[in-house]
């Protein structure tokens, strides 16, 4: 089964795409540049879902829901905005089909126009402003921390499984506050909580930082990011959090009386991951056979294969397991017991590793004789024979091992990655043959950057938040620099 | 602040209305039809999605996730659904905005029209069974057990909050198996799993039973339904599942080799639940003060409310107050200690009246100094002073209590509201002058239905799953009909 996937170093972009499909993540769907997420990468999406929303509780924000529509106008309202959004999305123009009179199925029934167009939100900061308006009238209104969990439609022309698809489903955040101080630390707080998400849960050793201002959002004043390299040396922006300042409130005339009675408009921030995190988790730790998936993010983290060439023998098997599944579960830990009988031990062993469990215990009729049972990691596709007896204690601690080697590998990785360039030579060098992240001088303008990346593909992926300060000349256009960014080719 | 809500006997839709505003629920939206779910209501739907998909997950579903976007010629492929439900839909006929040469906003860009063009999904049998097409070639891809929590849109010209809004998120479970009998099995078994989740978790007593003809799914065989009374004597549907024979299969060529090498159409169920359970839970237990929540679906269950003059009081309660609240979160109690000092305590009691919060712990200076503390039930308004030691044990029998009470007035108000009626003339009487379920007979034909429904607006909610045999004459035709089925008027 695995050797139907076409390996890495042949071609990365083909390996992520039969990984994604044979491994029953995703496929593409009927309809152009939406995917059907399959229930075992639903499954992933619904963890990191449960995990994500806890911490957003923890850090004191509650969920609600808006509508899917937008009017068109509300579109026009916040100028930059527009410029950065509006464009490529899906229309709803019409509310009504009917049958064909030639009797040929149905048509669109020219009769139910709507007035004003809607469009399908591409991002909701618009219609949930609009709704604001009417919440906020004093300081005592405020902060409003709310999350939303919801799908969205852009309408990318080149769509990829999970990493640019038209409809897409993430959460978006969007909080408004009495200060910009408070606004401010609230993007720092979520930026600071997506790292931490990745870093502990996607074991995916990310970057913080500013966008710098090709980069940032539509109507953001500042744009904090997360970024991650893959495999192929490509950067991945992995989450967002936007300090919007008054932009918004003042598109939509929102304002609090403060405290002294005074009339002011309202600061903002917005932020959001989405199922891009999903092409993120499999392109970062993945390899030819298949998926490997940090064990805090498995639909199951142990599966448990029988050896036997008799039903006696899986009758012994058997009760040996099902005296371990209790033990197992009653750590935390989620086990499936595959009994299969129409299928090999072989063809098991490549399945779940094609499917990237952490763990699996292999139990044949030795074992049961020996009170032992193999133990095989995904990570590293290591193997060892072990007690049976306090199995749960092993595969426990196990289970945080593979996660922390898991991340410490992709720590390893970007850290070879990342390189310092400080010659427009050694730059272009670096990203022909290195690829990963280069960290360089740049002048700070908007034209230097757009000029690189005509040139180069590179852009850049952040202004690091714990950039140092240092005195350099820009390496393309030799002006002064006080600080290196990070530039790379990225998804 | 409850005083702004209109009462009951005043006129029950404002008081639905305005309970679902005032108590922080939902609003309507700029969009027609469509709904802002506001957090204090999301808090509640989260709680319904919880158990319902553990309780789906505990009967084999996993969940997925399929397009937002429909092809409009889908819907044209199972002649019966198209006629029921491709009708009133949202049409997107454009992908891309563009601005205005004339400097006003931005407009629909002509030049980016769909060939075909795409319906935001009502409902989505067509776009799944048209996916599972390649998924199923043998007996041993079958049974498919799937669930998708989303959002759905229907162009509804009357809408309410919750009942009957445009946009609206539900959950469809769509499943695929080999034989009739495996999936009548399974519409039963959702119908039972939703009977559950309504009685036991709602509190909500609910009838479980066939539609008729008319009140089928478009598409389906059978259509089974669960069917609750408001306290206005009207019926609303909670929830269906839908034998759905081989009419998708056939519709979208899904066979199956079965075990014996020969190709056979597959069975389908689908199933769904909505945020119209929302609904059904405000308008069935709350009350002129404002909500009535269930203790298992409620926010918060347990308010404390301090009783205080000066701040060193707040200080003594408080200290108090720190004290009980880990032992009631040990106990699972969810519990929010309101001190904030800017209100008065009769203006929380009336805002956690009307929130529907189940307990209210009041504690002043003399519970202090005499170990007591106020216990007030929001279900039935009564109060009475407890000793604060052991409160935690007190309170989750209590909650246990208002639980069963709700339920048990529910089913009270359904019982006295459930009428027989043996002649026409009774039957328009009972439905004028009490309202409630009405039990009769009837001759089993459409046409009966539709002129039982002109003449007096009920219609038949369900032929109950046990329905006793029996003789008798149809209400309206006088033919012979073999039992009695539930009429009543609905939402």
């Amino acid at each position: 089964m695995a050797k139907e996937i076409t390996s890495r170093s042949e071609n990365y972009s083909q390996w992520y795409n039969d990984l994604v499909v044979k491994a029953d993540l995703a496929e593409n769907s009927a309809v152009r540049g939406c995917m059907v997420i399959k229930p075992y990468g639903y499954a992933i999406w619904e963890k990191m879902q449960a995990e994500l929303d806890r911490m957003f509780k923890e850090t004191g924000h509650v969920n609600a829901y808006f509508p899917l529509f937008i009017p068109k106008s509300f579109f026009s309202k916040e100028a930059s905005h527009v410029e950065g959004f509006a464009k490529e999305c899906a229309v709803v123009t019409h509310y009504r089909l009917k049958n064909d009179p030639d009797g040929k199925g149905v048509i669109v029934d020219p009769d139910a126009k709507l007035e004003e167009e809607l469009i399908v939100r591409p991002t909701s900061e618009t219609i949930i402003w609009h709704t604001y308006k009417n919440w906020i009238q004093s300081w005592r209104d405020l902060p409003i921390l709310i999350n939303q969990w919801a799908n969205v439609v852009r309408w990318e022309m080149r769509t990829r499984l999970f990493l640019r698809t038209a409809e897409f489903l993430w959460q978006e955040g969007h909080t408004a506050h009495a200060t910009q101080a408070e606004a401010i630390e609230e993007t720092f707080k979520m930026v600071n909580v997506y790292a931490n998400f990745a870093e502990q849960f996607m074991a995916l050793p990310v970057i913080k930082g500013h966008k710098s201002e090709n980069e940032r959002f539509a109507g953001a004043l500042d744009t904090l990011c997360i970024e991650a390299l893959m495999q192929d040396g490509k950067a991945l922006q992995a989450g967002t959090s936007h300090f919007l300042g008054q932009n918004f409130a003042k598109a939509f005339d929102v304002q609090f009386a403060n405290k002294e009675g005074k009339l002011e408009h309202v600061w903002a921030t917005s932020w959001g991951v989405s199922t891009r995190l999903m092409g993120a988790l499999i392109m970062a730790h993945s390899d030819d056979n298949g998926l490997v998936l940090p064990p805090k993010l498995a639909p199951f983290q142990v599966v448990i294969v029988p050896i036997y060439k008799s039903m006696e023998q899986l009758a012994e098997i058997s009760a040996k397991v099902d005296a371990i599944i209790p033990l197992l579960k009653a750590k935390g830990i989620s086990v499936k017991f595959d009994d299969n009988d129409a299928k090999k031990p072989g063809w098991k062993f490549a399945e779940y590793e094609l499917k990237g469990v952490p763990v699996r215990l292999a139990l044949g009729p030795r074992d049961i004789e020996n009170g032992t049972v193999e133990v095989a990691r995904r990570d590293n596709l290591s193997k060892e024979v072990v007690q049976l007896d306090g199995i749960e204690n092993y595969v426990e601690a196990l289970l945080e091992k593979i996660q922390q080697t898991i991340f410490n590998k992709a720590l390893a990785f970007r850290e070879e990655k990342t390189t310092k360039a400080d010659t427009w030579e050694e730059f272009k060098d670096l990203l022909t043959n290195k690829g990963g992240f280069i960290s360089a001088h740049w002048d700070g303008t908007p034209e230097t950057e757009q000029k690189i990346k005509e040139e180069t593909k590179a852009t850049i992926r952040c202004i690091p938040l714990d950039a140092v300060e240092e005195e350099g000349k820009c390496i393309y256009s030799g002006k002064p620099s006080g600080r290196r960014v990070l530039f790379a080719v990225a998804y």
